[in-house]
């Protein structure tokens, strides 16, 4: 895998919007924070578009993402946000330019899409908080972490949550994963999810439960659930209490504790990361160790080239 | 393919409850027309049983489908309602059994996820209204439809509304297809949409518009979509409206328009069919002729054996 540079002070870092709209008032503290950091923040042309569910047309947005992977001065680029648009982009992406760039890829959520793409040609990506996300207060440890996994560092703060123990055990494997509906998107398409081996990753926001159920089971049918070394299972952020009354629901921890029984490899959930109001930065396509009982990841390399 | 035979006066009718749970005031209006067409209504053990978003546990469900379909006096099995459940049981259904009994499957929406899988091992299907949707009244032809289909006659009233063009032309193929999310769902499983050369019919409900942004992509990356020999969209029943602020929205035929700009065979959009207020019955498996400019499909081959 290539990793990309660790980010020094005087960095440029690019902001793009490749999926949905947001305000400038809604990046303001993120880009606060990484001018304290010591980086120059530049823009995409379009991060602050907006035409309907998306930030721009698709070629617009695919342009700002391709600008930044080919300008030299850029170091990483920082996607504004998720929502939804990611997927659309390929018909008009070079993705072995932006993978074959090195440069160091941040954000979650819909930016899972790119994730995928780049960790499967090669590049090391940084499952990140996005601008959006630094506009709302999160715990030291949070900001610590991606501090940490700009630079090089260790993202796993002794301080971080623990995540509970489903299945026990230890298990090593490079991490992959995301949010579940675009890990489910991806299936079947040039460049899908691939956990066989793994550490996967799986954490959602915003969905039904009988879709929280359904997207499990999707990637129960296909045995990807199954290939897997080891599972994180994150938060179904938002989904118990969404209105469902015509279905019915169980909660969500109980959905995912059906549709993984009898898969015995290492697993936990509540791991803060994805759309939790706690998220760890962590990278992807890099060798981790998931400790199952402890509820911890470390990771075997170093994410970035020294 | 093999047909299942139209149903004569007298023939019984199993009710099952593959996916999500109803109440008996919410069949009796079904009941009561297949009562009146002269079939004998008999009933899975499970059929108003509940269990969250499920009608009940995976076994019970798989029991109910797979007691109807060895019963030899069984000539057809009517859903009572989706929801969300049918790929859940995979693991519990003897599918090859299910296709050799030539038995008529009747229902759409989460049954989608059947039809294929039957529709694959050579068995003809009927995407036709359920218990549920007669609890609500319907228009004639609809109720016309679903008489003529369950007798193995046209399906396709005069009076039926018909669809509007987005891509002129007629074109011939085996009708396959459903609602969109089990559509997605299905990719990569070992039983999988296919579309190629076909009529492929899409329609869902209740969906976010970025999720059916989401779900066309899908099938567009996968190429599944411009696979198809002729396009019928019905509605995205219930998407605009949905109030998704945090992401924006186009109306959803505004989605569909874009999304399947460039693929150019023949395309409808609103067909009746599926979650709208009014729907066809329509045989699944069997050659019909798109007619995009007429805005109608019509059956190139009888839907059931003689």
């Amino acid at each position: 895998m290539l990793k990309p540079a660790a980010l020094k002070p005087g960095d440029e870092v690019r902001v793009v919007s490749p999926a949905s709209a947001l305000t400038p008032e809604q990046t303001a503290d993120g880009i606060a924070f990484l001018e304290a950091e010591g980086y120059r923040v530049t823009f995409g042309r379009h991060v602050y578009s907006r035409n309907g569910h998306l930030a721009a047309d698709d070629e617009d947005r695919a342009a700002d993402l391709m600008d930044a992977f080919r300008d030299p001065n850029v170091k990483a680029v920082m996607c504004s946000r998720g929502g939804y648009g990611c997927a659309r982009l390929f018909p008009h992406l070079d993705l072995d330019l932006m993978a074959e760039s090195g440069k160091m890829l941040c954000g979650f959520s819909d930016i899972t899409t790119l994730h995928l793409a780049l960790n499967r040609r090669g590049l090391v990506t940084m499952h990140t908080p996005m601008l959006i996300t630094l506009s709302v207060p999160r715990e030291p440890w949070v900001i610590e972490s991606l501090r940490q996994l700009l630079k090089g560092g260790d993202p796993f703060p002794a301080e971080a949550k623990r995540a509970e123990t489903l299945v026990g055990g230890t298990v090593q494997g490079v991490l992959t994963g995301g949010c579940m509906c675009l890990l489910c998107d991806s299936i079947g398409t040039p460049d899908p999810l691939d956990a066989a081996g793994k550490i996967f990753l799986i954490e959602d926001v915003d969905e039904n439960p009988h879709r929280v159920d359904a997207m499990l089971t999707h990637l129960r049918n296909t045995g990807i659930l199954q290939s897997a070394a080891g599972i994180v299972i994150g938060e179904m952020t938002g989904t118990d209490g969404r209105s469902d009354e015509k279905i019915g629901a169980w909660p969500w921890r109980r959905i995912v504790e059906d549709r993984l029984k009898g898969i015995d490899v290492p697993t936990v959930v509540n791991y803060p990361f994805g759309h939790m109001k706690t998220m760890l930065s962590i990278p992807l396509g890099v060798r981790a160790e998931l400790d199952a009982d402890a509820g911890t990841l470390k990771l075997l390399e170093s994410p970035c080239a020294v």
